[in-house]
């Protein structure tokens, strides 16, 4: 066969020169690994992650792989099974020469909860948040229709109510058991949950009415088999609202960082200054500045 | 090579009658398929799943493993990489003769967000949770001592405000960055976060106080590293809290089902009937009773 038994015999492997260094990274339950090392002398990073199974190759996979039974008894067994080299890739990925930057994107970073109250926002988040004058012009952009605007699935014209529903960059829109979209509001004065008080219910409630109308009418899905939240900390300061299917375990929608935008609803409800009041828990990694800011300040 | 090439030459594999009816279930995510259909004419439910990459294969794998380029640029390159066989295998599960109720466990079931009023919890979700006088004997079996009393990591024993602690089953205890205990108060009394009001407020303290305190003790994790909360609906109606590792995606821990403590008892800090008055959303599978009582009422 010349779709490689494995052995590559004769070839050199372009990466038989390689020397691990370290394991960054890995996820026993996503099967990958991210590895820096050196390669011909050069700092490397490589990516290695298992394929997703493909039902299309299930007859080939079950006549022509090798089998070794582990256990068995009346109704169980399990074997290793040793597919052909063709049907069993790995996705490689290699960075070389790989920075420091690239090492530090991938080494797996420690995470903080913290637990901000109301005033550990007032003299710590703010105050950070401020100095680091994060620039929002790309959401700009999109609001102003200079970027993304083709990508735009709904919008609500409104410069105080309204906002624009797109995509996020993560859903390729090819399935919809991944869904994800994000809604972003016109107003420019939001910068996250923490501002919102009573005057911005009428704008909550239309984001979560017309948010799943939309998506209801563009794809199909009710707002049954949606989770629509908000992130605290968010990863831009200019207040946006997401939407992902019920059933995706989207990356920030853990209990630690998410917060229902229909509890958000209420809570404001119940106390016109709910969340500026509250102590609220998020984690931090180790290398955010924020995180240096609460030790500094005692509050870890 | 004796570790097999892949093609199984002259050899018959055991899974090379099977007959695919139809994919229950599978997750690019976590490269697995699960699959029914026919084997040698007997129902049968195979479940596939790619293994961890370790790392003491990797110096085999760079050196004996077939690449095929698939894109490069100045400092990245993607590869599909063909490892020998034996160095990339897949645990396969065979369950045959499987039944009925095999196939429904391994389907993947949709999911529905209910939306919960305190007035639904009265009229539907109370009655329904009676009628089914789910047993929790198991639970009491723990907390008298006549089950797993060598597994208790701690005990604090008042009948109002202790609680027992123990490693949740899906934790072996082995490495510390899926770490998973559970609390179970001593109380008999509260079903679940439903339940709780301002007298209750002593209790939740102390179980967040204590257990945080001896899940230090025990395993050096501190509180800044867990994260601490109960799920609604929960999987069995005695009141218990979850305490994971931080950065562990354990099942339940999405905003759409978890309750961080903290903001448990701050919420009946607020409004000490907080848990009664307030809408609460969760999933529901579609075969769960609870979901036909919902659809019955005209809630869904």
């Amino acid at each position: 066969s010349d779709q490689g038994n494995g052995d590559a015999s004769g070839l050199e492997s372009p990466l038989s020169g390689f020397k691990t260094t370290t394991v960054l990274r890995d996820s026993a339950r996503e099967k990958n690994m991210f590895i820096h090392g050196k390669l011909n002398d050069q700092e490397a990073v490589i990516i290695l992650e298992k394929t997703p199974i493909r039902e299309d190759i299930l007859l080939e996979l079950f006549r022509c792989s090798r089998l070794n039974l582990d256990m068995s008894n009346d109704i169980y067994r399990t074997y290793q099974l040793q597919p052909p080299a063709h049907l069993n890739e790995i996705k490689t990925t290699v960075i070389c020469p790989a920075t420091e930057k690239h090492v530090k994107k991938y080494q797996l970073q420690e995470t903080y909860l913290v637990e901000e109250s109301g005033e550990d926002y007032r003299s710590i988040t703010l105050p950070y948040i401020q100095s680091q004058s994060f620039s929002v012009q790309w959401v700009y952009n999109i609001l102003d229709k200079k970027a993304e605007a083709e990508r735009i699935v709904y919008e609500d014209p409104d410069q105080e109510l309204g906002f624009v529903l797109l995509p996020d960059f993560k859903w390729d829109q090819k399935q919809l058991n991944d869904l994800y979209l994000i809604a972003i509001v016109h107003r420019r004065d939001i910068k996250s949950l923490r501002d919102l008080n009573v005057l911005h219910l009428p704008l909550l409630i239309n984001i979560r009415k017309k948010g799943e109308e939309n998506i209801f009418k563009r794809y199909g899905v009710t707002a049954n088999k949606l989770k629509v939240y908000l992130h605290y900390q968010p990863s831009y300061y200019h207040l946006h609202v997401h939407f992902t299917a019920l059933s995706y375990e989207a990356p920030g929608c853990g209990v630690e960082r998410a917060h229902l935008l229909s509890d958000v609803i209420q809570n404001i409800q119940l106390d016109y200054e709910y969340y500026q009041s509250r102590s609220l828990s998020f984690p931090l990694r180790a290398d955010d500045g924020l995180l240096s800011k609460f030790r500094e300040a005692g509050r870890l």
